[in-house]
């Protein structure tokens, strides 16, 4: 375990922070507290006006890279690589108020504290936010962060095409983000991220802070099914091509073998058509996701594998035909040991009740773990929501995450 | 079995029927040879005009009651209750040609080749087609025959509202059919309905005509699931309330139920939709339809009560809420026996291979069942497709069913 070299006395301005987040979640706000700020809508580009004009404000010198990042640096007493952290403004279509928004405003609200204490730190500090996090808009998730960091191509990520049909990089330039600073070159000391759980285990175990020590694996397929659309009263049972079936029997195997795995691993069918959609029509054609997630990368194979068999076996049986598409492959990332035993031993010298878990979420951070040192922070969701409307961490669960989040900038930065 | 009095020389002109078959489907005509022809729109409005524009040739004496039923009549020697045939010309969005046009077409096609002939029968002869018999665009289906035999209630189906909002009086107005005849007064000597098969029964077996002996009961029910929407990554499978789940592994027993009952017992899940319906949230709410079809009435009531104690099983089992909505419900209809025979010796006597069965789906002849002795003839449908574009039977097979109905019409109105 690393020797935290000081706790500092300073503490952040929780109040500070939950203003701003307020603040942030009234651009995009719907119904319930929630917040659609899809990435590069006008709502999202009301958002990185909001925080830009923050991040100003802080006297942080702003660039906007190619991919429409956007990170705001604080000055440090050597010209050396910063200490980095940030996380990701955009929303799904009906969000919580907290996903990404803590993880940029907290970072903010580091440099506030700094700035009040007139604390100078060797090692310049950056804060990031990173262009469609969330993969809802257009695919995939984690866009930014991995063109930021080299793990996806620039021009190939320009070039794709949103479910509404834009085309991202024109949205970038329409939103006025379409920056001139090259990616893929920004190497950080280390990168570390504050992040809601999105899950019920620290609220369960009634636990402040985790110490996160890394990314489930994700594996995203869509699937299409081509059967035959048929009268749904003259058809007999035996004489169907139905595709509404099969992706049903689907979601249902795909329940099934995460159950039987156990472990970390989850199945998800989140997204389900079926066409022509009729009560009274067999589906002649359905199309689907699946999502699957495992800490470890065999383990995630193997629900893989055995998906793809039932797959392979059911569309012989009910003679449909089904051709899949990868939306998205990431392996289960771990994060930095010494970074994760620091994230642990401040929270524990803060006075929080801590404990080590991995994300079942896919997040920015896991895009820098292969080029620094890297770990995350999280604490407690409510009810372990997430996406939606109700998603809620408290007041003193933010500031808590804050603070540790301030000392482990303040640890690293000033060396 | 019924002694058939004469079988005439008499034959329909194929050639002409089929004429007319392609010329009404060039109303509302869509890509791949089908008709886009929902109830009271435009194209609806242009179909009912050609075949009334037909009728007036043929001689008839033409009406339209209030709920845009067109009955077209030919005299007898005798003023009795007619002999009566017909069908619809309303189709589904993407329809075939024949489903319902060959009932009303072939009706017209019985009367032109009487007319060329000189025949003079006792009975008057009636050729109707009936409004939303699909209910597709307005529902229930079946309307237009149900309130012209009073199963149905005039004033609350004149209220009905279409899916595109509009009401079923007023959309009658617009297209100039909100006829002055009464309903529930007109009583048929007997109805006989041609129809094409809509399944593959036939093809498979390669037989020409079937004496159908009834239709099955069907059951509509919609099922709302709430559950919880929830990161796909961070809740642990036993802590979900996956509505998306649920609404699979009820079209997985839907669908084993139908199986294992056998007989005539049908079951489909033909429209599903998922909230909010994205790759990586699991799903708050689930919307869909279950299909079930039988020819016994106990039978189709044991289905529904075993579906229904699934549905109850699993919502609790998984803890969200499902709450359901009767969308239609008929009891199966038994055919006249009489009438069934004599189709049944009459296609015999024809030199077409017979056989007797059930109809899958429902059709306007059931609403005549009550009130008068109804049968239905059946021709094939390729591949059994219908509902679709693809929908095809061949001019010899049409021929073949419209010389039976002709046989039919002759040996009940020449008592």
């Amino acid at each position: 375990m690393p020797e935290v070299n000081t706790i500092s006395e300073l503490r952040i301005n929780g109040g500070r922070l939950c203003r701003r987040i307020e603040a942030l979640a009234a651009t995009g706000a719907i119904e319930g507290d929630g917040v659609c700020r899809l990435a590069l809508t006008d709502e999202d580009r009301k958002g990185r006006d909001l925080v830009c004009g923050w991040m100003k404000q802080l006297g942080m010198r702003v660039s906007v890279d190619r991919i429409g990042n956007v990170v705001g640096v604080r000055g440090g007493l050597e010209d050396v690589a910063p200490v980095m952290t940030g996380s990701h403004i955009d929303s799904v279509a009906t969000g919580g108020r907290y996903d990404g928004a803590l993880g940029v405003l907290a970072g903010l609200e580091v440099i506030a504290s700094l700035n009040d204490a007139g604390v100078n730190t060797r090692r310049p500090l950056a804060v990031a936010f990173f262009t469609n996090e969330e993969g809802v808009r257009f695919a995939p998730d984690m866009m930014g962060s991995g063109v930021h960091q080299g793990a996806l191509d620039l021009e190939e990520m320009l070039a794709s095409r949103s479910i509404d049909g834009k085309i991202l990089g024109e949205e970038l330039k329409r939103i006025g983000y379409a920056g001139a600073t090259g990616v893929n070159r920004f190497r950080a000391h280390c990168f570390i991220e504050l992040h809601v759980e999105q899950g019920p285990v620290l609220e369960r175990e009634a636990i402040g802070v985790a110490a996160v020590t890394g990314v489930q694996g994700i594996s995203w397929t869509e699937y299409r099914i081509d059967g035959t659309a048929n009268h749904a009263g003259t058809t007999p049972m035996h004489l169907r091509q139905d595709a509404g079936y099969v992706a049903a029997a689907i979601a249902v195997e795909a329940r099934r073998i995460a159950i039987e795995m156990g472990g970390s691993q989850v199945a998800t069918v989140g997204a389900v058509e079926l066409v022509p959609n009729l009560v009274n029509v067999i589906a002649g054609q359905a199309l689907m996701t699946v999502d699957l997630r495992n800490m470890e990368e065999a383990l995630l194979q193997g629900a893989e594998q055995r998906l793809a068999d039932f797959v392979n076996q059911i569309g012989a049986r009910e003679g449909v035909e089904i051709s899949q598409r990868k939306l998205a492959r990431f392996e289960p990332v771990a994060f930095d040991d010494a970074m994760v035993a620091l994230v642990e031993e401040i929270a524990t010298s803060l006075g929080f009740s801590c404990r080590r878990m991995p994300s079942g979420a896919g997040h920015d951070a896991q895009m820098f773990a292969p080029n620094c040192p890297t770990a995350m922070i999280f604490v407690p969701s409510k009810d372990g929501i997430s996406h939606n409307v109700a998603e809620y961490t408290a007041p003193q669960e933010l500031e808590a995450g804050a603070n540790v989040l301030l000392q482990v900038v303040l640890n690293k930065s000033d060396y």
